[in-house]
């Protein structure tokens, strides 16, 4: 067993697009646990466009990561000392936080894991982004067979998930990604009806027009930008928008505007926040129902994987520029059971 | 009784503000009533803000008149002539629909009243606008004790309802409205907590900010513009924004900027299209709940009476600038047994 942690610390707050320079690699004493609480290794590393937030100072969902304080992110990782009798070592558990390769946490906060499925699939389609996709369609969007609902980000961890459900639904469901690497895992392999790749189109409200001949019942946003505005005029009357994020605009000084309301009453549209930890219920709820699904293979999902706690903040900084493909996870350590 | 009826025809689509160049007035025969018609003689025309989007072509909630036809709004009228053997001459009814000294409606639309209150209150404060704040309240904003509810263009006749309601709900009511006197009313008769003179603050964010020292929780958007810019920064998560009306943008020719809806997320705002006729229930139900509150006067509204149909059309156009205080109604004709 190593004798040392690395951490990843938030170094200086960005200025628009984060750079390497805002983190830092640290090396200290390998921390030990206290009574009621599980020292783990960290498995896998779940990045997430969300902290974005937490790298500023400015008013955000997420709190602020302090100057020189590890980097927060969800893990999986194997408990390597016990003061919890709850856990004992070689169990994996989920819960323990930080861009660590070690982390102290309260026994309390651990959910352990069964064996069967991926451990990965913890952070990402079962996880806190597959239950935002799940708390999305269930509490805001409601899809109902033969609407068209529209996914941004659909290759995504988030996308990915809103669009299969909705499809169950029996909706008509239409992506939007980056690249057509992208568009043809959403339409092949998710079983999306469309996909438009919107850095190959010159008109994309045209694009959306063709893709959606009944117009738009629900948008799950993700992005913001250039198709959100393409959007609002495509709404249908009584359609539902789920704000979950607007990743094309994180990393602008100044917020842009937004659509012109007047819409709203015209069309009685509801345009509704999400953030999922809202409705905590929905994790356990979400863990149950998308389980056998993983497991049969009816849910599909993609991950990115990065191996290595140092290759964190240029993974990070990539899937802030939609880089990535499927849910961004670090392969921190290996488990040595293996999986 | 007259052989003639009059009416107030939509004679060009106005640009912006509308003009009474944009109306005309016309003489012509008595209609007469077929088999299951009414003709009755109009006693009250409510002239109401959603009707600007009735006078143009583009898409609205409201379908548009036809250039040449008689502008549509609601009354009550007084039976006449009756093919419908529900009714009798002499009656008073509601639900025929023009701006007219005398209308045939199907027998089936109509709605006889009772005696007891004014009838002209079956248009304001029971009636479309009634409802209208009664749905808002309901369905969306939803009040609380202790929570903070704004209401623009809180002296009309749709703010005023609403504001007594969320003052029932046990909220801090703020109303803002355009002077002095309007304030006064809003304040002292119908008991909001505080009211803001839009247009004598020179900061109307700072404005809010002091009115409402515990944020926003609940805002009835009926005029957009400033407002609604002044209103964004102050709204509490789980904010609720109903969207029904804009009227201070409803005579522009392009579409002004809305919020940046990157706080939508923060905040988990719902921000919400309301039409009161979505939901046809409302209004009897409106009607039954509110109408012992009027008759024993701790529901307080305001009419703003014009006498005459001739002046319907610049009564119009004062209210689309603000102009009116409280409910306007025109007085068409009195009625034979008085009130």
């Amino acid at each position: 067993m190593s004798d040392s942690r690395r951490s990843v610390l938030l170094r200086s707050r960005p200025k628009g697009q984060p750079t390497l320079d805002n983190f830092s690699i640290e090396t200290e004493p390998m921390p030990q646990p206290g009574e009621g609480e599980v020292l783990t290794r960290t498995l896998w590393l779940s990045l997430d466009p969300y902290m974005r937030g937490r790298m500023s100072d400015a008013a955000s969902y997420a709190a602020p990561t302090e100057i020189g304080a590890p980097m927060m992110g969800e893990t999986v990782g194997e408990v390597m000392l016990s003061r919890d009798p709850r856990f004992l070592p070689g169990q994996v558990v989920q819960g323990a936080w930080g861009w660590q390769s070690h982390i102290v946490t309260p026994g309390d906060r651990l959910i352990p894991l069964p064996k069967g499925l991926p451990y990965s699939a913890y952070l990402g389609v079962l996880g806190m982004p597959g239950t935002t996709a799940y708390s999305a369609m269930k509490d805001i969007g409601q899809p109902k067979a033969g609407e068209t609902v529209v996914i941004s980000a659909a290759s995504g961890a988030v996308g990915s998930v809103a669009g299969q459900l909705a499809k169950r639904a029996g909706a008509r469901v239409v992506g939007v990604a980056g690249n057509s690497d992208k568009c043809m895992f959403v339409q092949e392999t998710l079983g999306f009806d469309d996909c438009i790749d919107h850095r190959a189109v010159m008109d994309l409200g045209a694009a959306l027009q063709d893709a959606c001949p009944n117009g738009i019942d629900v948008y799950f946003e993700n992005v913001g930008g250039d198709l959100q505005q393409a959007v609002f005029p495509l709404l249908n009357p009584f359609g539902r928008v789920i704000m979950c994020g607007m990743v094309a605009e994180y990393n602008d000084t100044h917020p842009r505007p937004g659509p012109n309301l007047m819409s709203v009453v015209r069309k009685r549209l509801t345009i509704q926040g999400l953030i999922v930890s809202d409705k905590p219920e929905r994790f356990a709820e979400w863990r149950t129902l998308g389980a056998p699904w993983v497991a049969d293979g009816s849910l599909h999902y993609r991950e990115h994987v990065v191996d290595g706690l140092e290759n964190a903040p240029a993974a990070f900084i990539d899937l802030l520029r939609g880089h990535n493909f499927g849910k961004l996870v670090i392969r921190v350590g290996e488990h040595a059971r293996g999986e």
